[in-house]
């Protein structure tokens, strides 16, 4: 397998970004043309009074005659933006309007960016619970751990709506996707893997979470002061929770302990492992170093302790991108109406992304293009069978 | 002149208003094509992080670099919806989304539909605070009087861009564009016109404001009860206020004592008004009957005693449209990067809206058409020299 980056993509330049910004992102259109004063009298007044009577007559009517019930809201607070951190609202608004972007391009949703400037979860909750017949899902994104898990809980509570932390769930999706094409290129057993989750953030404790659900026992966390078992007493909320719920033999330590005959190492922690950890890994292991823009260890380096390597870096082979899962899931889950995105439906999403792979299916070839696109259909169609 | 309906538009049927609503009247389009995993580089990760690296250090690279800065939030709590009244967000939706794409159509404004489950005064304002930076201007639609004048009032003062209540401000701005080219045809000085508005809401006000505003001194406002007037010891905010500014004959009364010996009518009331009493105008009399659907009196009956007649209404001539005035307002505001939208503006908007109407002026001819497409460009500018 080559593991050396391809020339495509060349470098991109601080002009060529900058330039792909002007104006922004996004750009509203009209559905159907208004060109005369009768298209007026149409979707305006007095004509839009019809379809508004109708609706207030009975809600029903809202969801196939207005563009919210197929609108997924991008919703941060700035406080977790890509590897930059709290850096608020305003400056998190370019990815919010990349992710719609991306909503557009890979599922056909439509979908706005809202950026808000509290970092009050129960703030955020109420702005949204106003909101709320002004579009038809949330995709939360980028916001910081611990309080997303609280936020994401909360929305769902609150919110007769698909609601999914991006960050959280996307990830884990993709990676449940790639490590089950891993095991098969392998000839292991899923269940029987065991597993290194760097990093008991947003993405991490997804994975685990997601891991666990699907059957691998042995899933061992790290976060900056080693291990999650239940001896650590400096544990609460969520992590307390993973502490019990993962690593079945209550190891305690650090990289060091968690790392030695592991077979899988995800790494979603902005940090390094060291060279002589990997080479304590089992003989078939899997290294995804998925910390962007730097992963954990280079690809290269990883690719002398495993058989398969995995980044989030669109210039190596296995990108673990999100784009892969997060279209098809909000399409899916619309178009089935659903009121929840459930583990059964991340679980299906996951299966249809690996499951796309098919004949091509190599170490250097675990998950698809983010560009071939059958992926958002066959995602979408999983998870509504999954409904 | 003529004042019969023209055989264009022809009736609409409710099976044509619902298809033309299907799946909702806006689109979110790409700015520019996504296609290569460079290409995703750029307007995701990690490109994107460079602009907001440069936000977060210097909050004025925010307006070049993403869609907010030129994005008007069309924002209602679906308290007043054209002639339905207090329907709810829900069903506010399909109207809203209506006006965001006039927003493109006739400004090339990008706009998002936002309607708000709350009719709380602060907690609207509250909700637009904590999103504002995601758009860049809110235009006000259909909220009921008299919270709207506070609304307006508390979000001018939250806000540090552009907001504007259209039901006030953009009738206003038409109305006064056609009275003062009524008064031009009819050869009269505007500010020697006896003005009687009929409707104390939204629009009513507005209305008496900015006649007033111009140089008008006989400008008499009614609501249901009868005249405003300092007699009147039922009248509080707003009301109360005009009570003593406008009516500066201090008469007392109803229709009857107000329209005896007027030049102009415009109505705004969602009532009727008596053939009788249009017979005590003045031999130059101008009858704007704006209430939608149903004038508050049928343009061939006001022709008889009218040598200018308004509606609201596409299908008769001297359409009283906001479509004429809010695309370029907010164009002009955003683009001059004003933080208010002044009377000064609003009522450079109606100058340059009479304008055009150039050498066409006529009884029958007094406002451009909605699809004349110089009218945003010149109102837009006109806006934009008046900041």
């Amino acid at each position: 397998m080559s593991l050396t980056a391809p020339a495509q993509p060349a470098v991109v330049t601080t002009d060529e970004i900058f330039a792909a910004h002007e104006g922004g992102k996004l750009r509203i259109e009209l559905a159907r043309p208004i060109d005369t004063r009768r298209d007026l009298a149409i979707v305006y007044t007095p004509g839009v009074a019809e379809v508004s009577r109708a609706i207030h007559t009975d809600a029903a009517v809202a969801a196939p005659y207005t563009w919210a019930s197929r609108l997924v809201a991008v919703v941060s607070d700035g406080t977790a933006v890509l590897g930059l951190g709290d850096i608020g609202p305003a400056a998190a608004l370019p990815v919010m309007e990349g992710k719609s972007a991306l909503f557009q391009r890979f599922a056909g949703l439509n979908s706005i960016p809202l950026v808000l400037d509290t970092t009050n979860v129960d703030e955020i909750v109420e702005t949204l619970v106003r909101l709320q017949h002004s579009f038809g899902a949330v995709n939360l994104e980028d916001v910081s751990a611990p309080r997303c898990f609280e936020l994401e809980a909360k929305l769902i509570e609150a919110l007769d709506m698909p609601v999914m932390h991006d960050d959280q769930h996307g990830t884990a999706v993709v990676v449940l996707a790639a490590i089950t094409n891993g095991a098969k290129v392998l000839g292991r057993d899923l269940a029987g893997l065991r597993v290194v989750v760097s990093g008991a953030g947003a993405a991490g404790i997804a994975i685990a979470a997601i891991l666990l659900e699907v059957g691998i026992r042995d899933v061992v966390l790290l976060d900056s002061r080693g291990i999650l078992s239940s001896h650590r007493i400096d544990l609460t909320g969520v992590k307390a929770e993973f502490a019990v719920t993962s690593n079945p033999r209550q190891i305690d330590g650090g990289p060091a302990q968690a790392l030695a005959g592991a077979d899988v190492f995800v790494g979603v922690s902005s940090s390094t492992v060291e060279e002589s950890l990997l080479e304590t890994m089992s003989d078939d292991a899997m290294i995804f170093a998925l910390s962007n823009p730097d992963p954990e260890v280079a690809p290269d380096v990883a690719g002398r302790y495993a058989k398969i390597v995995a980044t989030g870096r669109s210039d190596y082979p296995n990108q673990i991108n999100n784009v892969l899962a997060f279209p098809g899931i909000f399409r899916g889950a619309l178009d089935a109406g659903a009121r929840r995105i459930t583990t059964a439906m991340k679980i299906a999403a996951a299966m249809a992304i690996a499951d796309l792979v098919g004949d091509d299916l190599a170490a250097d070839f675990i998950v698809p293009s983010p560009f071939d696109e059958r992926v958002a259909d066959a995602v979408a169609a999983a998870v509504m069978a999954a409904v």
